[in-house]
């Protein structure tokens, strides 16, 4: 895959030692979808980059980013946008360094966003050996820090898996490795409270305040998935995955998760106007 | 600071985007330190990485690392050098390449090593209010997912303050953000079990196995630390540092700790014969 990426601005091949991404993960992401020239919910992308970059007391410049992100945008029509941002330091240690802003890197994976069987006909999914850690301080960031995540989606490499479930070290269901998780019983939405760990997903926070402003943030187990009428995962790049089995544990994709692809569906092609 | 640095044996001034150090933090890391040309207890250095490669599912070129440490040492006498080992990938996302070593990037900071305080009269620390998580499929590596040291060392910027404590989330003592620690009662050694969380360092390695062979390894409250008679830090660039004063908690510093630093002493000499 070609990758297309630019540093502060200026084209890269690579990041800068200075760049604490590498030594400690020190930053934050955003993966997003573009299309058309397009980037689907950057408004919300970039007020949650905001939002972490305030509770890891990082500054970022706003002004340079948006520009950067419209010169991608201007070149480049279908694909998926990343976006990094990282403290920068030249010193050796973890003190947060005073005055600096984050550094920005933008990358480009040029793609086009065809019907897509994972979105009409559902998922298989798996329940991951690997707990997630309990972090309140970086709960519901999309942080830097993945090694849970590499080290789960290495506990399979059958491609009928499309993705992993993760429970916290309570066993409490948490979220997929690459997406947010959503039960439904009875016509009411339910997904797992984020307080003790979990990335807050864009498209979980679009369900939850635009879709199903009546869905639940709760702790959720094992117990509820088992009993839930329908089960789905989503992310910003992938839309809604209905979830046809987990484990074996075969599960109908029903009339609300249908319902909801729907509306995201209007919601997004709303915006595009 | 002027870091010299290297990709696999290549100097640079910097990290490809396929490396996953950026975007994961996927590797491990080792500092070492230089004096007379000399890598102080790197065989032990690179067991740890090796046994940390392991456990993350990484391969890297042993030989090719030694190698590139021999040539770094030929030029550079006195400093620190930092070994990153990260997996590299082309593709997105967190599924494991197959087959790939990982990549190997060296640093070289250059300093002196003198006469320093903080050994000879110990150290003021300060107790974290961030706990670290608990994870048992990460704990004891010295992983790049530094996320909670970074926000744990940013509590404080005190410069009389040396070092944080870091408690879990059950209140557990851990370690410093830094450093390893230890108690001592009644002339017996303790230092905490890091089967949950934690970095076993490379000191505190040597201690348990060569210096004091019958300290235990257990569970620490901080009601242990303050019915301690001694407590000290231990990392393999600093040595060993008493601990004088914990959030105003006064410490002596005692005869164990200083016969420790005696022997470590006599050890690092042996070792550079």
């Amino acid at each position: 895959m070609t990758a297309l990426a630019w540093y502060n601005g200026a084209p890269t091949a690579g990041v800068p030692l200075s760049n604490r991404a590498i030594a400690y993960g020190d930053g934050l992401f955003e993966t997003i979808r573009v299309e058309h020239h397009r980037a689907s919910l950057l408004r919300r992308h970039l007020r949650r980059l905001a939002r972490g970059c305030e509770r890891l007391g990082m500054r970022i410049d706003g002004a340079a980013l948006d520009r950067e992100i419209a010169a991608v945008l201007d070149d480049h029509g279908s694909g998926v946008m990343k976006i990094i941002v990282a403290r920068e330091s030249d010193e050796r240690g973890y003190a947060v360094p005073a005055h600096a802003d984050a550094a920005r890197l933008l990358q480009f994976f040029p793609r086009e966003f065809t019907a897509d069987a994972r979105n009409s006909e559902g998922v298989a999914v798996r329940i991951c050996r690997l707990r997630l850690s309990e972090q309140p301080a970086l709960a519901g960031l999309k942080h830097l820090n993945r090694l849970e995540q590499v080290l789960a989606r290495s506990e399979w490499d059958d491609p009928a898996i499309a993705e992993g479930l993760m429970l916290d070290s309570s066993a409490r269901l948490v979220e997929g490795i690459t997406s947010n998780l959503f039960l439904v019983r009875d016509g009411v939405l339910s997904t797992p409270d984020l307080k003790r760990c979990g990335v807050a997903g864009i498209l979980r926070e679009v369900i939850l305040e635009q879709l199903a402003p009546g869905a639940r943030v709760t702790d959720l187990s094992l117990d509820d998935m088992v009993a839930a009428d329908e089960v789905f995962l989503c992310n910003s790049v992938a839309g809604i995955w209905p979830v046809r089995t987990i484990d074996g544990l075969h599960k109908p994709v029903g009339e609300t998760t249908r319902a909801l692809q729907q509306r995201l569906q209007q919601l997004i092609e709303h915006e595009a106007q």
